[in-house]
């Protein structure tokens, strides 16, 4: 049988207007993959439409291509495919889900592990670190000759998903394209710059009030940090301010298991979940309260309750796993 | 000609009883070159004696091989080849320097731009991001096989000197060592998890304070943030817990320049200085106060002082470098 991945090289290379779609609430991995692949399509002569349903987040407008994404679905039935990147659930497309759908062929290409399947066409890769590395290769067998700009999308995409080549998913594939990223004039520093050093003052004073929420548990191995609704309002900032700010009780050396909850909307806590090495997977502990994830990284979101309630509720199922 | 790297070759094939040495205060590109390099040589056949005048931190010991490092100089006279590792200017050999230097022929190997020559046989290369990246060169053309606790010892050597491949100095030939070093067993999250995920609850406490303290002036571009005596006393913290916090001020997308002082003892003020890009010299500031350092990253002293005073003939130099 052929790889998926051939299959979706020989339908892309038929196909003459394209819709590329990414998920929700889109990351460097998500938007990088999507311009990227743009790119790539309009280069072999393809009509391309890049949509999402929001705004781009001020912290990735530095991506060349980004202001090029429109929130605006047109008429869907001029475009004989749609591509769906780095969206591991239907769901994550948004409210326009169902039109999205209506498109055939249905292409999806995504690396999550515990990827729910959609669409006609699909390769899912858990085993690679980023979409963006998935995307390289669809550049590579599609004999696309990668632009500037594109590598510049593609390595930002890797960088995002791997935290700068820290996570286990680093391979050496992921070297490997990174290099090809770097020979077509990327400069490593300048992207890593742009995101990692883009913080807003308004980000770091919700920074500051998020780290001193910082609660310990069980002889510092269980660590929560919170952010309730109010302190977004009183520091200007939105949920993707917050996005990384997990990794400092994480980094803690007695913490093995590392809780973020945030109130995203009155009534609505979303909870993030990381653990370190192999003793402890979250991903069962996200599950029990309706998410999902990764071994080590894993969320799920509750309604109708708040912070306090979701804590105690989480020490519940948390406590007995680091003390046992 | 020959290329150095060739000569120093034939040197080591043709050397005995090597001494390897590297910096003090070493960091983890020069442990991780020292010990690597001394278990090539060893795989070799050769007798090595790997040399460092202070015990390893706490912080490196998790490199396999470093408790191999002894702090009693031997008898000299007994090698026929000494390398120094990382090395930028003999003074940093430490005291025993001339003992040291009484080694012939005296390798050395280093990437250190402004490096300072001494010894006998020189591989200077200030375009390589890592020593580590260096001596897996020396490796290859040793016909060296590389143990997996090399690669894991010149693995964290590369992502130690870039900052995990963040900055400028980061290639692709960067890329192709990490890749190759991964197909040796490393695994990247574990050695990154020992290098960044290594805070204790107190140093987070003290980040937490001492990002408090921030102040903006011009409009944001400038940041200032301060550690006095008292904070280091409350948390039961040091200097070297402070180390990088001078990047988050730095991180601020406004911020051109950034500034962190530290009381270190009474009436001593510990100054940092980095600016971002080419438009302002820190070292130029720094130097006006008896200190230096490079464009982008300074530091200076200043005694019989306090950190308010401190502050203040800060500002007097860089507020009319900031508005001008």
């Amino acid at each position: 049988m052929d790889h998926p991945r051939e299959e979706i090289v020989r339908t892309l290379k038929a196909a003459k207007n394209v819709l590329v779609a990414t998920h929700i609430h889109p990351d460097g991995d998500a938007l990088g993959s999507q311009i990227a692949m743009g790119n790539i399509l309009r280069s072999l002569g393809k009509n391309v439409f890049l949509y999402g349903e929001e705004q781009v987040s001020h912290l990735y407008r530095f991506l060349p291509g980004s202001a090029g994404i429109e929130s605006l679905l047109p008429a869907l039935n001029g475009f004989d495919c749609a591509i769906a990147l780095d969206c591991g659930d239907c769901n994550r497309l948004g409210a326009a889900l169902d039109s999205l759908l209506s498109v055939h062929p249905f292409v999806v290409v995504d690396h999550h592990v515990g990827h729910q399947e959609f669409g006609d066409l699909r390769w899912i890769a858990p085993d690679r670190a980023s979409t963006g590395e998935m995307v390289y290769d669809l550049a590579e067998a599609l004999g696309a000759e990668l632009s500037y700009e594109s590598a510049y999308c593609l390595y930002a995409a890797i960088v995002s998903d791997t935290g700068s080549f820290k996570y286990s998913s680093t391979s050496a594939e992921t070297f490997r394209i990174a290099g090809e990223l770097l020979r077509k004039g990327v400069k490593p520093a300048e992207v890593s710059g742009k995101l990692f050093d883009n913080f807003t003052v308004k980000r770091l004073n919700l920074m500051r009030l998020v780290l001193d929420s910082l609660q310990l548990y069980a002889d510092d191995q269980l660590a929560i940090i919170a952010a309730p609704r109010e302190v977004f309002l009183r520091t200007g900032t939105t949920q993707a301010d917050a996005e990384t700010f997990i990794n400092y009780p994480r980094s803690l050396n007695t913490v093995k298991i590392a809780v973020f909850l945030k109130e995203t909307e009155k009534g609505l806590v979303s909870v993030s979940l990381r653990s370190k090495g192999t003793e402890h997977d979250v991903a069962q502990v996200a599950a029990a309260f309706g998410g999902g994830g990764h071994r080590n990284a894993a969320g799920c979101k509750l309604r109708d309750t708040g912070i306090d309630e979701v804590r105690e509720k989480l020490l519940t199922e948390l406590l007995p796993m680091v003390t046992r």
